[in-house]
């Protein structure tokens, strides 16, 4: 995930100030009962140096025990839930059913990974992203994405739930009062789609429009990893880091693209931003590290 | 536990009829927002063959990353989960929040396990066992047996729920229809006690007494595992074999004693029951299957 990637180089990049990190839960799925936050968990676990490099998901040296012997009930798995990640699903699930919000259950998660960032989750409310592909029904963002390994031509994302859910306030706080707002190199439709979907949020962005960027998670016209390239196409946009910046003129001051998208930069900065153009790959955490540096100094933090 | 141990041995010694087992739910257990039945599973892992001989709980082979990892978030477990142990717990705790009953779902594990004996629990409905020992207030069996490992001495057996809850329907109909009605040995106040406890399930026993018969769990005064012993002597009651025939004197016609405690079978005999001494002690499944032939022909099966 693009934007675990880049947090990490981000929190290594600016030291000292907490940062505070607004995720997407439009993919939030039940297994076997559980809640599972797949965007606020590798969130967390990358924050904590636990993921897995590898795989982009999970954790590091992760055994799939339970999982196998979930087999024998449910018939073969298509989503991988490891057994350590399992006690974290275990635990949100196990508090969301005494009450507790979503928002108090991952600080606490959070805290006892060690992570000083504050994650949050975009909202307390339940939203479900949807995805409707042609030739098919609208089926939930994880079938699509992981059942179904994005296959097909996306011809519409539904975020159910995201007019009625309202923004966390902490999440609305930290726009307003953060020195910096970046937007990370991640799926405009289905990990920050949702976030912007929610009411109030797009406002808050907008004001904080002079303070904020986006990194775009287009290269060359291909995603960096899985579908934005075949959503841009698919849902009528182009699929470059241009059609990408269209999508953020009014929230964010700031454009960065990679180098292999230099030509771009002028045409963004007809859009009414300013184009930065920079290393966007983060093949280590050192280079993730330095990205996070120029978009810092590019909006003068 | 001594029961599931003679079941496997009844299995091999019975052969082709298929036997009912009424099994204790008492001594459920909520952990992690899971429904935990250690008698239930105990019985399924080892009709199965899939227990664990060295601990007497759990699937053998077992691994325990997923406990290691709840260790973050809860504290070091007094309760041990194993990996695959963990599915059956997810599998029945869904199936339950979807308002299944336990009696389907327990039908469903033996039957996934490969079982072909009728495992059933008791009821449908929660009993909750509690344990009141001298200097403390009453605390859930499971603490008192596993957490405390069965210090103290035992003032107090609450079956709570006891009184409203249902027998299984099933459970009664096995009671009217068998051949046999055996008592496995097992601890006649918190594996066996909760059981006779349910409305009508005396009853049903009296009107079976006839074809009923007991094992003793008591060998030589001592448990053969478990506080038994401890519990008979704090609960008034004599630490022996004919101290537990006493129990059953009204819905067994014949007891079974350990050759160690041939001297007692006079004064079963005298309580109106028919004494049957022979090894009771059950070293391997041979030995098991050899009781249960005692057991079965002398209730002429």
């Amino acid at each position: 995930m693009g934007a675990a990637k880049f947090l990490r180089g981000l929190v290594r990049a600016a030291g000292q100030p907490r940062q505070s990190v607004i995720v997407n839960t439009g993919d939030d799925e039940e297994f076997y009962g559980l809640h599972v936050s797949p965007d606020l968990d590798t969130i967390v676990y990358t924050l904590a140096g636990a993921s897995n490099p590898a795989t982009g998901w999970g954790l590091e040296g992760e055994s799939f025990n339970v999982l196998g012997a979930l087999d024998r009930f449910y018939g073969q798995a298509w989503f991988n839930l490891g057994d350590r990640d399992l006690a974290t699903h275990l635990f949100r699930t196990e508090r969301m059913r005494a009450g507790e919000r979503l928002s108090r259950i991952t600080a606490e998660i959070a805290r006892r990974y060690g992570v000083r960032a504050q994650v949050m989750p975009m909202s307390d409310d339940r939203v479900r992203t949807f995805v409707k592909v042609r030739g098919r029904g609208a089926i939930p963002f994880q079938e699509y994405f992981v059942r179904r390994r994005f296959r097909g031509v996306v011809e519409r994302i539904e975020l159910r739930g995201a007019a009625r859910a309202r923004p966390l306030g902490a999440a609305l706080g930290a726009i307003r009062c953060s020195a910096a707002v970046i937007i990370a190199p991640s799926n405009p439709f289905v990990s920050i789609g949702p976030i912007l979907a929610l009411g109030g949020m797009r406002d808050a962005l907008r004001g904080a429009r002079a303070r904020a960027a986006a990194i775009s998670p287009i290269v060359g016209g291909k995603a960096v990893k899985g579908p934005a390239d075949k959503m841009l196409r698919g849902l009528g946009h182009e699929a470059s880091a241009l059609g990408v910046a269209r999508l953020y003129r009014d929230v964010c001051a700031v454009f960065v693209l990679d180098r292999a998208d230099r030509r771009a930069a002028a045409a963004v900065e007809k859009l009414g931003m300013r184009a930065v153009v920079t290393d966007t790959i983060m093949a280590d955490e050192a280079r993730a590290a330095r990205l996070a540096d120029v978009v810092l100094r590019a909006l003068e933090v």
